[in-house]
């Protein structure tokens, strides 16, 4: 199989821009939008004042540089291979270690899907541990650690914004356990992005077939299209055919940390058959996947047997696939959670490639009426318990929150969050702020994310028109990503993040100045913009005039305005 | 011209039905939609448990009504016209007595585009007031007012719902002036409904012409479209030609309140020429508008002379369109602002039709960056001072409000609202918690409005897609009226209104019993709901399948929580 490169257009008017590091000699991929001057008549006399450059975080990776070259086939430029040798503390294994790994590769009948490429796993040499938290709390601050810092920045230094986030305080916030870097030190193709309270909020994209759609090209291209749009994680939740070979594809060309949920796959291997899932099984896909590369895996190990009965009086039950699946499992061997009961061994596991876990909501609320429930607020304690065990082994860690929350009650969650979870990043799905709107849950979700997020959540998991429906497609990830988008920025304003509305500042600016292509190119979705814009303009392909459909030249504020001004001056 | 019926559906597995009045002889339409029973199967025996039909609340009148014949080029049944006949306090009038209304019903050039019926305008009877407000002074509980607080209870008995809202209840919050109805007594096609922070949060919609686009028939499609989605009253915000003959179709058949800005219109008059306005203008404006029926007029009057320096300083100006006009005939003139100076008599023509005011913020903020400043504030003051001369004259009046404003600043604006316009109604724009996502500001607008709503806000005025780009199609008054009937349902739940969730929890019982079809009509949009699962369940076009696309059989979370029911039962 050869898959055709992905087709992302650039951004207009942007160009990609690299800082680079004072500690280690890294450069961070950046969006810099440069714009029109602005124009004005003086006594007859026309003078430009040039705006400065936006420069905007970019999840794109090496897709939106015109200088690399992308071949899907081969995938992306391994950027901390060399980082992650230097540090001297990894072996590269002979070969794959996972039963189920060797047994995919030894198959001939899938040579046709495989991903081309092999690389050979690495793992920290016997004994010792190999996490972003591990170097942290020994003080030692990685090139991840000074990449995020700069990539938080941004690079406003000309209009006076300070650089107010350095490594050494990344390096705090990671061995405290309030952020993480989730870097899997096999999956070198990632740019370093960081998840905490004190940063920018983070938005995590699903992607990913089922038993009934989709094949493996097309996952690749929504896991592209994602990280164009903005997408800072991604999850693969695939649950149908050959998904240990179509992760491998996403991994080698994603920029963007990757997460699962192995249960899924787990399940896969016994049929469907939850009575057969067992540790043994669960645990050799950990390894497969930690030595392909996954970054993050949710793990539902707060679901526990006693909560069972819990969900009977629910009005929608348990609607998380992971917690109900090892509810079933529960209930039908009475016996308790294994995950619960290994998460020390999984622990012990997932340090040795540093892979994050975040731990499922296993009960989350599936409608309005099911929030902040005993359910629901039960696991969360469990989920506590299981982050101090997680840091004890140096494993970086999120907590995963609901789910469908009216907004009288999202404040409740955070707050119990905070204080249950000790400060472990919080990383919700929407929530849902009513369930009335299958269709356009991808807005529901981001008014709940846009709250949640403005008080203290790290990651928002974005949800899509097609919620409770079907598979989000291409066009259904970008309605997404950008409703999500909008959510973090507006949560990063609310926070008081410096620099977080200059971005704001000069689209507004650019609107006023009637600069439309500007106004256009700083804006989240410029190719839709200027379509809107066009579609009722015919006439003004270049953005020239100085007034729009909506007002018509007579009715235009803001061209008033510029009038009045001037009268006021006279 | 003859208009050809707009043809809209009616809503799947729907019914229109009537709830009488005790007080007076009414009948209040509403929604009724039918439920399939949930199906079980007990011991190999099928049982079905009916489920409970929902009522929710309906905006769209006549149109949603199998009983009712439309005819667009007649107008709709005149449901108000015998209460306010039955009242005697109004004369019918020989012939509309502003000289602009005279003028056009002399040209015949337009005559081809004239409204075919005509209706003789209706007054108050000299020295009479004849608004909602007065006669709630004098203790009298008109059909309006019972007619509302049927609306607002929707029919909720059989789930245990007491019905919380009184007619008596009704006429105090609109005596008190936190609450309006309007309801002009020339547009006795209008259903009542009333504005006001304790009843259901209402949505505004947009529609109008400007000079570059869009003719009469497209402008009453969009009014007939914006109700049968949910709007609860429509701005006709018309600036281009044939405004009058637009305002007469739309009037004729619009069964929701009407509002304009009749300096738009006033403007035209003058061709544009801002200096050339003038009160004699404006008052006959008012008057053939009056006349006409609009229910609520926006009224820039709390824009002094005084502020006009204010806007120099802002980053986007006065983006108020009647602001800015009226700011630049105070600088030219270096008079004060008319609407300001003549707000008496203005009152004094609006309460012999019952024509509310709904108070223009000219100097809401166009940006984040303005949120909150000084000229906005400073207006906020004014318009409470205007608030008492209104209701000094018993008009009812509403309170316009920003606009762009962050999250972390929407509080504030309520709180001052409150504050300085003595708990009359607010209406918002949004507001948009960013600038950064034109195209998507439909959803910046409703994170925005879900949460100035939950606080008090009474009314908030949609955005659609095409806010800063170009006057919104058909297409985009849908997604516009979805996206805030979403903010508004939100923000209904947040404030605990009884009842509000019904909708939700059935929906969500629906979604859990594998009703798809429940769940479907359930929804806002049922239509887009059943095409979105029907385009990747092409063999389940009767919605049966226990599992949808996005989880496939092995992984629906509801579907295991049945069987670890089951399980846990055993």
């Amino acid at each position: 199989m050869k898959i055709k490169d992905i087709n992302v257009s650039s951004y207009p008017n942007s160009s990609k821009i690299y800082l680079e590091g004072t500690l280690h000699p890294i450069k961070v991929g950046m969006r810099r939008i440069d714009q029109l001057p602005t124009v004005k008549i003086k006594n007859g006399v026309r003078i430009e004042y040039p705006n400065n450059p936006v420069t905007v975080y970019d999840t794109s990776g090496p897709f939106t540089d015109p200088h690399c070259e992308i071949d899907i086939n081969k995938g992306l430029p391994r950027l901390r291979e060399s980082w992650i040798e230097k540090r001297g503390d990894t072996v590269i294994l002979d070969e794959i270690t996972s039963e189920y790994g060797k047994q995919r590769l030894s198959d001939p009948t899938l040579d046709s899907i495989r991903f081309p490429e092999r690389n050979k796993p690495r793992q920290a040499e016997p004994g010792k541990k190999v996490t972003q938290m591990h170097y942290a709390r020994k003080g030692i601050i990685t090139p991840e650690m000074e990449y995020v810092a700069i990539r938080e920045n941004l690079d406003n230094a000309e209009r006076g914004i300070k650089s107010y986030i350095t490594p050494e305080f990344v390096r705090q916030e990671i061995a405290s356990g309030r952020a993480i870097i989730p870097a899997n030190i096999n999956h070198p193709e990632s740019e370093p992005m960081i998840i905490g309270k004190a940063f920018s909020v983070k938005i995590n994209t699903n992607i990913g077939n089922s038993a009934l759609s989709s094949g493996i090209e097309e996952e690749v291209a929504k896991a592209v299209w994602s990280c164009f749009w903005g997408g800072d994680t991604l999850m693969d939740l695939s649950t149908g055919n050959n998904i240990h070979e179509t992760r491998e594809w996403i991994l080698r060309n994603c920029p963007v940390p990757v997460g699962t949920v192995p249960l899924y796959q787990a399940l896969e291997k016994v049929d469907g058959n939850v009575r057969n899932l067992s540790w043994e099984i669960y645990k050799d896909t950990l390894i497969e996947q930690c030595e392909q590369g996954v970054d993050y895996f949710t793990i539902h190990a707060g679901v526990l047997k006693a909560h069972a009965k819990l969900i009977e009086g629910r009005l929608t039950g348990c609607v998380s696939r992971g917690g109900s699946i090892i509810t079933q499992w529960c209930v039908e061997h009475n016996q308790e959670n294994f995950l619960y009961t290994h998460f020390e061994d999984i622990c012990e596991i997932l340090n040795k490639y540093d892979v994050a876990v975040s731990l499922g909501d296993g009960m989350r609320p599936g409608s309005i009426n099911d929030a902040n429930d005993s359910a629901q607020f039960l696991e969360l304690d469990v989920l506590g318990e299981l982050t101090e065990i997680a840091w004890k082994h140096d494993v970086q860690i999120l907590i995963e929150g609901p789910g469908h929350v009216p907004l009288q009650k999202i404040e409740e969650n955070m707050t119990k969050q905070k204080k249950a979870c000790h400060e472990a990043p919080f990383y919700t799905l929407g929530p849902l702020t009513t369930d009335i709107a299958p269709a356009y849950d991808h807005i529901t979700s981001a008014i709940g994310a846009a709250v949640i997020a403005s008080l203290g959540t790290a990651m928002i998991c974005y949800v899509t028109p097609k919620e409770h429906l079907a598979l989000p497609d291409l066009s259904d990830v970008r309605e997404g990503v950008i409703a999500y988008k909008i959510a973090a920025h507006a949560a990063d304003i609310a926070k008081g993040l410096p620099g977080a509305s200059v971005r704001d500042y000069e689209l507004s600016k650019a609107r006023f100045d009637f600069r439309w292509k500007d106004q256009f190119n700083l804006s989240l979705d410029p190719f839709r913009a200027k379509e809107y814009y066009l579609a009722a303009r015919k006439s003004d392909s270049e953005g020239t005039e100085k007034f729009c459909t909506m007002c018509g030249p007579n009715f235009c504020g803001m061209r008033i305005s510029l009038n009045i001004a001037e009268s006021c001056k006279e």
